[in-house]
């Protein structure tokens, strides 16, 4: 059987790199020959133009180049093949050291010592170990489940929330909507890598951030959102800040991306803006575990890491 | 045997709470009955008054507040009595959150990303995996050996120096003079936990700091210091950092302490400052294993973690 060919469908970012590490094994087109271009094999996508997928006759499998697929389904048209989503260590990497460091800082109180700083100030702040703070994670898949084990193993507590019921050694994993409130009320510092679905779309709002724990000395709770940005409503998180629910947050996605110049968690003094880069997908790493999915494809083999379309990640 | 008296000899910080734990179970005084005091039987110190403790007669052993026992041998006339270091889970995860933290604010660009925030730039810099980099450790004792072992999980590549030759599981180690120039020609991160002796006093000067590796694209090694102001030259630090030698630095420790104003660190857009507070001694956590070291004592078993007078650690 010939090498499926592959139509790279990428907008928001230049795939040049992805294109060149793909082309070294299969042949890429960067535009289908017509809305029924029947030698397209597989569609290789980050938020790929709406109808561009529904009539290719032959395509068999579709690649997300992001470990969310939630931009693929923003096409509502997308033909009924199977959806492959990312997984790679070198991604799941990145993700951990991305939360360990925002915990870290929020827990080793990171602006309250660069502020002394600037003032010159030499002062111990009270410090709690991490053994007396409980992480919370939402969402226990590839990435939950790694900064969970990087969480223990530095002292923490740890929660998990997922869909269904689960269990993961250290951790203490609540389930479904009717363990959720459980959940928060046992959470100082509350990190968010769940999918974007109808069913999680809009959840990180004031309703939830009110329920996580509030201690004394802890001066509020922390919520640091790594999954994306449609999972939480960017004004709840600027009211819970200013009314002394959260302490401080780290936002690495928004409603909006870009974040706009507008938005009032650019300045906020008790917010750590980073630009969607916790994880950042690497075609070095990336392409080759995509071009091997293709070939056992080929062979026979079943893909791995197939997106349930039902629960929609 | 009665319980041994103990006399806590503190300066530089109020040692009240330190005193309501360990007299629940010993009687304690702050200052001996005379220079001859024939009743103390442990001195519990930090920074004890110089010749305070070189003639009680009854003297047993010495206990250190900290795990540095450098303030101790600062007095000359300390008597020939064991002196105990503390050793306790609660202060060596204390100095991993730290490292961890400290690595990762470096590794992850923290300081470019909070300038790009002030600036409202939505920029995604170019970003290194963990195992492409290698974390250098000075001093693979208590504290290091723990570092080297999360940062390892993390997937940083750990380097380790120490005195005498050591072997430790995933760490490429390193050992004596001999082997420190080959240990920093292969360190992008140093990290120094050593203790300060004569042979370390001022080893963290510009020569050394000249040896680290610097790599295309990393813009320069990196210096985080959580063992003893002592260790290094402040003033080479600033010309490192000046130079491009050092892209940034995480200080803990000065040669002066408390840091003072007219010290340029302050200031320096390239370093992180914090009061000598990477592992803070905790009485709550502390003083139970030094009652329990003094009634195994008592009871004849031997003292653990005494300092080896001859390499002053
Ligand atoms: N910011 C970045 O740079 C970046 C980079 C990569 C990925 N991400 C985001 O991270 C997300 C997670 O990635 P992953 O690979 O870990 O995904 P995953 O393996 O599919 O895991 C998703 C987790 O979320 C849980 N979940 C889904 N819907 C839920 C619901 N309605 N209620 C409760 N729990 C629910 C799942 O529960 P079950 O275990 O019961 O299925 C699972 O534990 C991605 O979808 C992506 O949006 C962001
Ligand atoms: N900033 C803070 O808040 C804070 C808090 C606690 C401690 N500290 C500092 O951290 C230091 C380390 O603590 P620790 O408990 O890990 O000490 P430790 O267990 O005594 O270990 C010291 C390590 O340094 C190595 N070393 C000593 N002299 C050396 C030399 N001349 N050349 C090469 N290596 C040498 C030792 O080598 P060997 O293994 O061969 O003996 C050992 O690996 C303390 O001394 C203290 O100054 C700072």
């Amino acid at each position: 059987m010939d090498k499926g060919r592959i139509l790279l469908a990428v907008t928001a970012f230049h795939p040049q790199h992805w294109h060149e590490l793909l082309s070294a094994d299969r042949t890429v087109v960067s535009e289908p020959d017509g809305p029924t271009d029947p030698s397209i094999t597989y569609a290789v996508v980050w938020k790929q133009r709406p109808n561009l997928l529904s009539r290719l006759p032959n395509l068999r499998a579709i690649f997300s180049i992001g470990a969310g697929v939630d931009h693929i389904f923003a096409d509502r048209t997308i033909p009924d093949v199977p959806i492959v989503k990312i997984v790679a260590d070198n991604l799941t990497q990145h993700m951990t050291e991305y939360v360990v460091w925002r915990v870290l800082d929020h827990h080793r109180q990171g602006s309250l010592l660069r502020a002394q700083q600037n003032k010159k100030t030499w002062r111990d702040p009270p410090q709690r170990p991490a053994n007396d703070i409980s992480v919370g994670i939402m969402g226990l898949g590839t990435l939950g489940k790694a900064a969970a084990t990087a969480l223990l193993s530095l002292g923490f507590h740890v929660n998990g929330w997922s869909r269904r019921e689960k269990t993961l050694a250290g951790v203490s994993t609540f389930a479904g909507e009717a363990e959720l409130i459980p959940f928060l009320n046992a959470t100082d510092i509350l990190v968010v890598l769940l999918p974007l679905t109808p069913a999680t779309t809009g959840v990180i709002n004031y309703g939830l951030l009110k329920e996580l724990r509030r201690r004394n000395g802890l001066g509020g709770a922390v919520l640091i959102n790594a999954g994306r940005g449609r999972l939480q409503k960017d004004a709840d998180i600027v009211r819970t800040l200013d009314d002394g629910t959260l302490k401080e947050a780290s936002l690495d996605v928004f409603e909006v991306e870009p974040l706009p110049r507008t938005s009032p968690l650019w300045n906020h003094p008790k917010v750590f803006v980073t630009p969607h880069a916790a994880a950042t997908s690497d075609p070095n790493h990336l392409v080759p575990i995509m071009l091997k999915q293709m070939d056992a494809f080929e062979r026979g083999e079943p893909l791995q890491n197939v997106v349930d379309r039902e629960a929609g990640y």
